[in-house]
């Protein structure tokens, strides 16, 4: 239903503008973008005064309208907007964009004002856009409901801009104008008292014309809402790129200042992205370019980055770009090579990057991009070369001979590619004619950024080839509450999770017996729900090998307890096989205040304390997703083992965490957290040496 | 002499183009260049048919000159070249710019061409640019020495650009241009067969018109004239930005091919830039505007950045982009916040970055840009606002106060303050007009660029204000070759390096008496200069009490060596205290084959073999250097100590560790390597437990 509603509002029959009038310059601006972006519908115009505004006659009211309208554009004062809205809702219009500020933004007078405002729109059956909205523009369908002077793009398809702030959609669409970067919509949801920016980006997702989305995100305030759209994205095989402010700790503690919201841990976002394929902008110019190459390239092929320039120069800065953002760029194969040689005479040793130098014939040109671009190991090609021309006086024939060159090559080639500008420039009128005669795939953003854009391409086309996550069976909830490591490795193992095996032993002869029925050495560990920290305070005794030495040792630990802790139950000791030395894991799950369950995977000690070297996702995570959080540490070569420690079996760690995960889930939202900590991994052998849940009741079981 | 040659070279009387024609494109622009370019000398044509070349008379002969000439600019063929220098010489002209390309960079045959031009100049008492060079063109002075067509700018002060990539300068002067950046010179170095791009450099750094230097590098053919350079920018108080290319592994591999130079390890040059204040740039975007906003900018005070703006959007996105940077955004003083509560009523919570919202007033906003950037804890203050118009249809009375009121306010500000572009824009014509009449210090870079830039600027002001490092001594020479590890640390003992105190133990009964004159536990290793790795053969033991096991550990480690490696000379047992835990570092010296001697300093184990996690210095560092080495490793807070390890003294460990680095370089270059592995910290306990020379006879001592 609200997708239905949003498609109506974004395509209406007829609009209206309320508070229309020419000493208001919004006003003007609306209704001549509405004439010049080839609005076919009706437009009519209520100002209570009614007379001749914008040279037409305008309604003293709604109700006075001519025709039942099917948008209205509230221009109106806050304090008047409600009434607008019932207003519209009588007269029989279903959607009203909200331009007007002075609402949520201003503090709690204001968020009240809007409160009132959305449940007028509730009753009336309006679906709202805004308030503190700018408009939205739908270049595909020639609806340009936008208060600031718009400039359209050349091709209405291409990027879908939706953005909390009316001005960041204002300067991406203008960099968009620049750049000539195609546009199918742009929508500013301002302060989101109804429709939201991941439910207009879901509709967007399924216009024909949205090749990507390009999303600047101040607040997320419908979180599942927009887990809907990365899966909807995902499905659609359509790029999803955000801009999320947040990152800082200043933006947080603004946010926070400003809506009151609660900001979810900006690192679980990350990790959001990584599960999602989700390319996560970082200014501006790169939330437009990265959305703008990834619609236009499509999925990629597994592979590298081909290179050709007539640039020696620009071929060393692009190689390290894209090696700095993880691209590689394959070798040529030696057939190539000597295609190359072959086609320019002179040619020592061609390379990817290639520097064709500045000798070159179109023809030359041409055969050599095809043969660089049919290269398999290639997933894409890049040509940072001659700029296309500004202005009259620029142009020449050997230029356009090049140009036309390269177009051909690229256009025929099995992979995407694209001629992008050295440094990032603006199209004039002309450049943006000689791009589309030419047809040249062009990329005006600059090389930087353009690789950037592909790199990200990359990651997100990794994540489209991943096999879809296996249909879940929500986990069977589980009503244990476990309050003790004992009882929580038991829960633990009940869910398949492997755990050592322990045994909690009341006293000194029990202790002793567990020891006895071990092979090896034995650890010997308090059982207490009320003392954290056992190492410290002498909880834990190591390497225990004999009754005699596991006697000693219960005795220590619960006289260690009874002076730490006089008050704290002991249930007893726990009595575990000790284990030889492997790899250490932290597994944690906490339930952030936005997004619910995470899950945190590190390397365990400093790895996690220190360098905060963690992974994380939402849950569910099966154990492929697992695999790939293990693979993205910063210590992941940690697990391919150290001196006297073998390698990991990165299968069965990844199997043993994900059923953490579900364990996790299955107790539902009263667990706080469940610590793994360590997990202790040597070869194949996984298990769990110690666990804690913490319960919303503030108990906690170590 | 060098830099009275660049001097002359850079500001010739005379300029006479050698192969001067008119169907030459070069030809033509380099005449045209110098014409427009406002040069007043001469400029005089040869060609060897003589005849009228570019409208007047070319001789036939350099001999045939009516003037003797100052500067040539040789456009000849590269096998003429030779012989073009040799009569440039004897007629008395003492500089050539070599604009033809086909020598070194075709291989070993050009290069031989290459040999010979410059050993032909410097018989002649030539001094040369290039060749492969495009030119150079001196702004300051009116002298456009450059075979492209250019576009001067605005300004003929502020960065000079240094290439040795002619196409790259000409990419860095056409943003230059378009971004209404100042330019004093732009210098294409080219292959330099004579004068290279530090020489250039180091000449352009004493103009009184040059503010800063960007500095494009494929390959530094003289390491101590870049040192040279760098000091003398730090001495200069002049920024150098540089864009090096050989990051990736691809162009380490393509340099060396292409030049048969040995490239050094980029993180050296990375630990370089960190020590000489150095600010690397990624791109050509970012080289540039570094480059122009540090040298606008000139030293900053400590402090953090001031952002001050109309949008809410891009208020955050500067937030988070200065954080990413290492920029605070220090919180505004309470009084601050009431003065602006004052100057715009209504104002709820002024915070830094402020968002000014659409509806201020000119004077408002003078007054509030005049109330932040006074701020004690700003370093500068950065507005990203409405563009500078670009078209006459942009402007409005408004726009033109806001941005009059932005300049007063900034120009006024006792910190450098710059009003930016949201995006990265162009000026036209109009816009640049705009600008200069204002007097706006404005950066049409964009915020993402400018604030990286501020973030380089901050990184070199600390820099400046270090304390010069005190004057040193080179540490006498070093006579001692120590081949084991009894000796390697009796050598850094006399050096002042604290060393654990370890007795060579010949048999079993001074080793007893060894571990009987230490309190508490002792350690034996075994003591051979042929055997490695004495871990892993049995050849330590650790934590000895009593002569009885001193007495079998020493007989089970001879045993062991036996075993291990029956031809192995074996000295005895190294008797050492044990020490208790501590953090342990890597101090390691190793020769780079550009740079020499290089110090890497770590946290030991996986810190240095897993992460890299290592900072680089050249030799000689003093202890404040030091410090900010440990400062900068990724695991610095382990420095401040864990669970049962106190804080490390880290004035102690720097001067350790400077020590050894001066130890180091007292043995000269036969020293291939040497590592003291571990360096034992705790508290203020400092100590070399282990240590390692390797020589270049290749014969260690470990």
């Amino acid at each position: 239903m609200t997708q239905a509603a949003i498609e109506a509002l974004l395509r209406p029959r007829s609009v209206t503008i309320l508070g229309a009038s020419d000493r208001s310059r919004w006003s003007c601006t609306a209704f001549d973008n509405l004439r010049q972006g080839g609005f076919a519908g009706t437009v009519q115009l209520v100002n209570r005064r009614g007379g001749s505004v914008h040279g037409q006659a305008a309604a003293q009211s709604v109700a006075a309208l001519g025709e039942a309208p099917d948008l209205g554009l509230v221009l109106l004062p806050a304090e008047a907007v409600a009434e607008a809205v019932r207003d519209l809702g009588a007269a029989g219009a279903r959607s009203a964009v909200i331009l007007t500020s002075g609402f949520a933004e201003l503090g709690d007078a204001g968020a009240a004002v809007q409160r009132e405002v959305a449940e007028a729109a509730g009753r009336a059956g309006v679906r709202l856009l805004g308030p503190n909205s700018l408009g939205f523009i739908n270049f595909a369908d020639g609806v340009c409901a936008w208060t600031t002077p718009v400039r359209a793009p050349t091709r209405r398809e291409g990027v879908a801009i939706v953005s909390q702030s009316g001005a960041t959609a204002y300067f991406l669409a203008t960099l968009a104008w620049r750049h000539d970067v195609g546009l199918s919509h742009v929508v500013a949801t301002g302060n989101e008292a109804d429709l939201d920016l991941a439910a207009v980006a879901l509709s967007l997702l399924r216009q024909p014309a949205t090749k990507s989305l390009a999303l600047f995100i101040e607040t997320l305030r419908d979180p599942a809402g927009f887990l809907a759209l990365a899966e909807a994205a995902l499905a659609a095989r359509k790029p999803l790129v955000v801009l999320k402010v947040g990152t800082s700790e200043v933006t947080a503690k603004s946010a926070l200042a400003h809506t009151g919201a609660l900001v979810g841990d900006d690192r679980v976002f990350d990790g959001i992205c990584a599960q999602y394929g989700i390319v996560r902008a970082r200014s501006v110019e790169e939330l437009l370019t990265t959305a703008d190459v990834m619609g236009r390239a499509g999925p990629l092929r597994p592979g590298g980055l081909g290179i050709v320039s007539n640039s020696g120069g620009i071929c060393e800065i692009a190689a390290d770009s894209a090696a700095a953002r993880g691209l590689v760029l394959p070798e040529l194969a030696p057939e190539a090579a000597a295609a190359l040689r072959e086609t320019i005479p002179g040619f020592a040793t061609p390379h990817n990057p290639l520097d064709l130098t500045g000798a070159i014939t179109p023809e030359q040109c041409e055969a050599v991009v095809e043969i660089v671009a049919a290269q398999p190991a290639l997933a894409a090609v890049l040509c940072p070369y001659y700029e296309v021309p500004t202005e009259q006086a620029d142009m020449s024939e050997r230029l356009s001979g090049l140009h036309a060159a390269l177009a051909a090559g690229l256009t025929r080639a099995p992979v995407p590619g694209f001629v992008v500008s050295y440094t990032a420039t603006h199209l004039t009128p002309l450049s943006k004619r000689i791009v589309a005669e030419t047809g040249m795939p062009y990329l005006a953003c600059g090389l930087d950024l353009a690789v950037t854009a592909l790199a990200g391409s990359a990651r997100w086309s990794g994540r489209l080839r991943q096999p879809p996550a296996a249909v879940r069976v929500a986990p069977a909830p589980e009503a244990e509450r476990p309050r003790s490591e004992h009882a929580a490795l038991q829960v633990l193992a009940r869910h398949g999770v492997p755990v050592v095996p322990v045994v909690l032993a009341r006293d000194a002869e029990q202790a002793v017996r567990a020891a006895a029925a071990q092979e090896g050495e034995v650890v010997l560990k308090i059982a207490s729900p009320d003392i954290g920290h056992k190492s410290d305070m002498g909880g834990v005794a190591l390497g225990l090998r004999g009754a005699e030495a596991v006697r000693t040792a219960h005795d220590r630990l619960r006289a260690a307890a009874l002076a730490h802790a006089p008050e704290a139950v002991v249930e007893g000791v726990l009595v575990a096989p000790m284990r030889p030395r492997g790899i250490e894991l932290f597994v944690g799950v906490t339930r952030d205040p936005q997004w619910g369950a995470v899950l945190a995977v590190g390397l365990g000690g400093v790895w996690v304390e220190v360098l905060k070297d963690v992974a994380l996702r939402l849950l569910p995570v099966d154990a492929d997703e697992v695999r790939r959080m293990l693979e993205s540490l910063c210590g992941a070569a940690m697990l391919a083992g150290q001196r006297g420690v073998p390698a990991a079996d990165l299968d069965a760690v990844a199997g043993a965490i994900a059923r953490i995960g579900d364990a996790a889930l299955a107790f539902g939202p009263e667990l706080v957290a469940l610590d793994v900590n360590p997990l202790w991994v040597r070869g194949g052998q996984v298990e769990a040496l110690d666990a804690l849940c913490v319960w919303q009741d503030g108990e906690e079981g170590a």
